[in-house]
């Protein structure tokens, strides 16, 4: 058992103590050995510790206080610039400029980031995941110098805990998992596995704070709304092209 | 440090000893406590261990031999389903038939893929990627009854090893590694970067066998050619306007 994987929780306060040099190279040692397409390792890692670089990155996440907070942002992007560069200096003609090769990048890029999470948190610090990496990727590349061939998937914050949050509720195990076969949910099945979620004290204070009747309308209205969804499904689509992947 | 992922080896052979139903569940608790977006919980993971329907799934995989040797396969499906249903009975109206959330329910399920990778290596158990699972998803979401909504990502075998390979190589750790913003390589960088990759033992007979001049054409050539992604990334895009995400 990996305690780290059963322990872990989102960490959005930071102390301002750095991360040691030892540290961060376990992490990137860490996040190196995961496993990935064909050996190919097309993603690349992005630390930024630099205040003035953070400031500018900040926000692309949105302005979430963390970001500033944190000693170090670390940005996994799908790389295949490293890879095709290596096939046209070896007389081998790269043929990755597609949707494919794009998002089994995106995939070794997220496997990595996930060994890199688990392995700070083994060595006493915190991280929180950045999903906004994704919805601001042009300007992410902008900031970052990412040329052609490069896309910020997904980035991690880490730094020492400055809060010691809760374990965070989940949905029932056999509300996600399926044997042999995905069976799909009836209206009962729906009301029973999201029961304990919606009585869960934090999701009533959270459905009252925001006016909505039910927590289901909190995601829908505020915090992932269809026009949000649309505008950056647009702009993500256009950098994939910009970047040579559509 | 967390040794499972200092040790973790690719595993293509396994045991016929079946995976014990404790061990199991831990490996799908541990999947579920993975970070996630807005704590939606948008992925789905099936547990394939009837034999019928493995080899059903075998040539999805393009018929690797671990599909049928392992005595589990899970595969880890982007899941706007039960979210969807869950926000219909709720009164309220989810935009989710986008890219953008297709892609963060794809890094969602992901992430929670490598934490029930590493937990199943704490318990003695080896695993596989099968990145196959997102070249056939449609054939998949046909033999796994997959709804509207649902699109597998990726997939691992699982079971105890028959086999003790050695660790992969990898490109050292400042190949992928960039500090502060993005340094594009030259060509000089490239030949050291991959300097001992081309000169390792494994990789020199792998360019023989396949009787070409560089590695770097084995990939470009044999493994992932141009023909294969761009015949691949057309029909994963019509798979996602068939699921409901494009």
């Amino acid at each position: 058992m990996v305690k780290e994987i059963f322990e872990h929780r989102s960490i959005r306060k930071y102390q301002s103590k750095a991360i040691p040099a030892e540290a961060l190279d376990s992490i990137l040692e860490a996040a190196t050995r995961a496993s990935n397409t064909g050996n190919m390792q097309v993603y690349s890692i992005i630390v930024t510790t630099d205040e003035k670089i953070k400031q500018e990155l900040a926000p692309t996440h949105f302005n979430q206080p963390m970001v500033m907070q944190a000693p170090a942002i670390l940005t996994f992007c799908a790389d295949f610039n490293r890879f095709n560069k290596w096939c046209r200096q070896r007389n081998a003609q790269p043929g990755y400029d597609n949707f494919l090769s794009f998002f089994t990048a995106a995939t070794d890029a997220v496997i990595a980031a996930q060994n890199a999470a688990i392995e700070a948190e083994s060595l006493g610090l915190g991280i929180c995941y950045l999903g906004t990496a994704i919805y601001n990727a042009g300007k992410i590349i902008e900031i970052l110098n990412l040329p052609k061939g490069v896309v910020p998937i997904t980035a991690i914050t880490i730094g020492y805990p400055g809060e010691a949050p809760e374990l965070t509720e989940r949905l029932p195990i056999e509300a996600v998992v399926h044997f042999q076969k995905y069976s799909d949910y009836s209206k009962a099945d729906i009301d029973r596995l999201y029961t304990e979620k919606e009585a869960h004290s934090d999701n009533r204070r959270f459905t009252a704070e925001n006016n909505k009747d039910t927590l289901a309308q909190v995601f829908t209205d505020v915090r992932y709304p269809q026009s949000n969804n649309e505008y950056f499904s647009k702009v993500l689509l256009e950098v994939l092209k910009q970047q040579g992947f559509l």
